[in-house]
């Protein structure tokens, strides 16, 4: 199909890198992102979303993504290699 | 209907405030909130959701909500103080 998941995947998580650093490398107490399992990722997600997990601003963030959206951003994530 | 439409704008605002201020009173070079006409917030809303108007996490975030959650969110700031 015409279009490219990885570029959809790397537009879709460059939101995140504005409180998770780019390619999810976060400093300080922001969550790293980058490699972090994609199931991980994904049931986290999940929870935001559900609302079992409080969240500041994820809860609303999550409800923004179809279920395909958050499956390439978590293997966008998985694959970027995680800061030493 | 059972749901206090305050209330549900009010905890829907509250994602808001994370970074537009308590109230949507924003100091530094964040937008304030507080006080905007509804009409001129539903229509910046309306340009993040289409990409009209390119964001950083705004675009996302617009995406997240209903149109009726939009709009019980607008009046809410617009009903709010401006910061003088």
């Amino acid at each position: 199909q015409g279009f490219d998941p990885q570029l959809q995947a790397r537009s879709l998580a460059a939101t995140c890198a504005n409180c998770h650093g780019t390619h999810g490398q976060a400093r300080g107490d922001m969550k790293p992102l980058a490699g972090m399992p994609a199931e991980k990722m994904l049931a986290a997600l999940a929870d935001f979303k559900s609302g079992a997990q409080p969240a500041t601003v994820m809860h609303q963030i999550a409800k923004g993504y179809t279920e395909e959206q958050l499956k390439l951003v978590a293997a966008y994530f998985a694959a970027q290699p995680a800061r030493r």
